[in-house]
């Protein structure tokens, strides 16, 4: 997420009462995750596997629990609980809003658009032109729709990230600031979730078509002209790039890419990242042909076991 | 779904703008899908390789972009966009009407139903007698539900059929004009979506017992006292016939149909039609104890290795 | 469940209509099922095979369809069908109320707790402190949340069992009179349905975190700091021990235990309990390394063939 308006890496450092390393008047435009971070923003680690990662990422500031070298034209922020500081920073620009009412007075709904009854729509939620929310829809803050935009009843925008840290005492969480991004011309089925970005966005794209019981992780981007079926359960941090068909009861693993026109046949459980243009089956998912071929194999086994007898 | 009354071939082919083969006042009653379409309804068809199939079908007007032959006793719509035409035609006879309460006044509620707060109920519904609505329900327009049904919190009857052609421009949506009928002494669980048909009906038949996040898709018909664990996901077009079980989170591919008494073992993948009366396993689903054993045979791999390496 | 006060067997035998055998003024507290039955408690029983398993438990009073020897310090209700008279009794002590609101005036509300538009809270239910309940939850009668506990957008909690008697003339529902009850800093994902015990309590224990779209079985008993993560679907009567995490769209049957620390990684069916400390993969389940071994000896069998066709 960006901030309203630029901040000092000083004013920053007040914020979460941090040393840090920089000069004061370092500009800090937002903050958001590793994979989608950008120039300008804070980025946190709190683990040495990621130090690395973290300081020649994208990311101007990192929030690190270490006093690491400070690579050039960057700027640190020391402590020592980046996770519960990242929190802070969270939950200072996002802090939660009750809803006063079903349609918040923040909300901007475009012409043409059609709100059923029991939708909720939070605060700052804008909605394009020629939408049409059906009954019992919840846009949680903050989302943004697109035009010509379809969502059946009972979906929920913009529920928290599934993301804790475990502690001594118990799961800590990661508090969500980020947003619901849906595209023009994009439907979306009954009683499907999309997650909030934890500080970016969850996207989905251009004419991309979902069934019902979805569900879409924190972070995550599904391209354009995607079809997805009914049960599918896409964890965060995944990229679907464009024209990916997902069928039926498909789940995919945390941080996967799954390449442009690819298709995932019904049930397969993807366990890394998969190339385009290229059909998938199983759990874990292979190619298609080579699985059901292994299928065909397995059912070969009386007749080796029969062979050896004889030998 | 039926018209409203009967019309003639060359109304139909006025509000569509189409030529025709056959008589002006060729009567036409109503549209379907192939697998459910009755005589007096148009089918349409944009496909060669289904041409002689819906010639053949039960239909009395083939909606087809090619000039064929006209079957006895039928009659043609010609087009050069079977799939927008038979849409305008879904427009026409059943346009989308916004809802200016939660319970609309065009609904019938029989005797002894509650229906509890928060639920939507859309134009033309009819719920029978001694039915229990739960909260936060959504009932589209036009669903038809009997008597002593209980619906639990969440559901969703009626959201559109997921059926897309794809175009050079993007997915171009099938419009929904059928219905969801459930049948008396129907149970169906919490956050569960049925949806409508497209032209037709998706049918839940008597006594059967749905458990919670189920799917049903468009055009599926449920028999009578079947039992359908949690999480199950079932496409459109399917038929399930009397007393099959479905335990947890099996799936069932499009189009197939699942004999009386069927019994499919939990996560099990059904991928083609299964015969009644035998319990099936695995994905995709074959007969239980075959399954079970190839997977038993698998475990024998590392003798069988060995036994080669001392020959 | 208990009783509001306790009764004697006589009243109890009444309100049935059936046949005792031991004091009139044997005191009875309440009813509950097998595995969580307690001293003062109704169980039935309906099946030979379940006699003894019914008379050896901790239940004070047994409903049962023959006169067996009682054992000593207990009492028996003799019933022609003890499924039909256990819900007898579920219906005299706890019937079905309709809600006038969508938040009873019967519900007690805690301190700091923010409830977003659209929820339904029904009768007696108590919810604690500092509690965030977002929009277009369902929060069925008697149900209890501890304090910080955060429950995202449409999910259900409390709808019925799904359990059926199959009887010549369809099925028969156990009724269900339990509660569900949330502890302590719980997190619930958006569209997950808890379903209430029949008599007993569902229950999620002191900070556990569920994602999207979960469903938890009747009297199932989820441990402390367990991670559960979408789509996963948990049976009736399943023991989760503490610190457990399952990852998306397992599957677990009824009746399992699984031990302390367990890992199921995603997709996996687990069809029998579990040792805990221990990752576990596959349908069926089972140890991870050890499944993933059988995947691996399977692309072998090629290479196997080849050999035996050389000998």
């Amino acid at each position: 997420m960006k901030f309203p308006k630029a901040h000092t890496l000083k004013e920053i450092a007040e914020i979460i009462g941090s040393e840090f390393v920089g000069d004061d008047v370092f500009p800090v435009f937002g903050m958001n995750e590793i994979h989608v971070v950008e120039e300008g923003d804070i980025v946190f680690v709190d683990h040495p596997k990621y130090y690395d990662k973290a300081l020649q990422s994208k990311a101007s500031v990192v929030l690190i629990n270490k006093k690491v070298e400070c690579p050039e034209g960057k700027a640190l922020l020391i402590s020592d609980d980046p996770f519960r500081d990242f929190n802070r920073l969270t939950r200072h620009f996002k802090p939660f809003q009750t809803a006063g009412a079903s349609v918040s007075d923040t909300a901007e709904i475009g012409e043409g658009t059609i709100i059923q009854p029991n939708v909720f729509i939070g605060n700052h939620v804008k909605i394009g032109k020629n939408c049409l929310i059906h009954p019992n829809v919840t846009i949680y803050d903050n989302c943004i729709i697109g035009n010509n935009v379809t969502i059946h009843a009972g979906t929920v925008l913009g529920a928290d990230a599934f993301y804790y840290k475990k502690r001594p005492e118990g799961f800590d969480k990661l508090l969500s600031g980020g947003r619901v991004v849906i595209e023009d011309h994009v439907d979306i089925g009954a009683s499907c979730t999309i997650d909030r970005g934890v500080t970016g966005d969850t996207t989905i794209k251009e004419g991309s078509k979902l069934d019902n019981q979805i569900q879409v992780g924190h972070d995550t981007v599904i391209g354009k002209k995607c079809l997805i079926a009914s049960h599918v359960g896409i964890a965060g941090c995944v990229v679907i790039e464009d024209e990916v068909t997902l069928w039926g009861q498909v789940g995919i693993t945390s941080g996967a890419t799954i390449g442009t026109k690819a298709v995932i046949l019904a049930q397969s459980g993807v366990a890394k990242s998969l190339e385009g243009h290229t059909t998938y089956f199983g759990s874990p998912a292979e190619e298609a042909r080579e699985k059901l071929k292994q299928m065909a194999h397995v059912k070969k086994i009386p007749e080796i076991l029969e062979k050896l007898k004889k030998n």
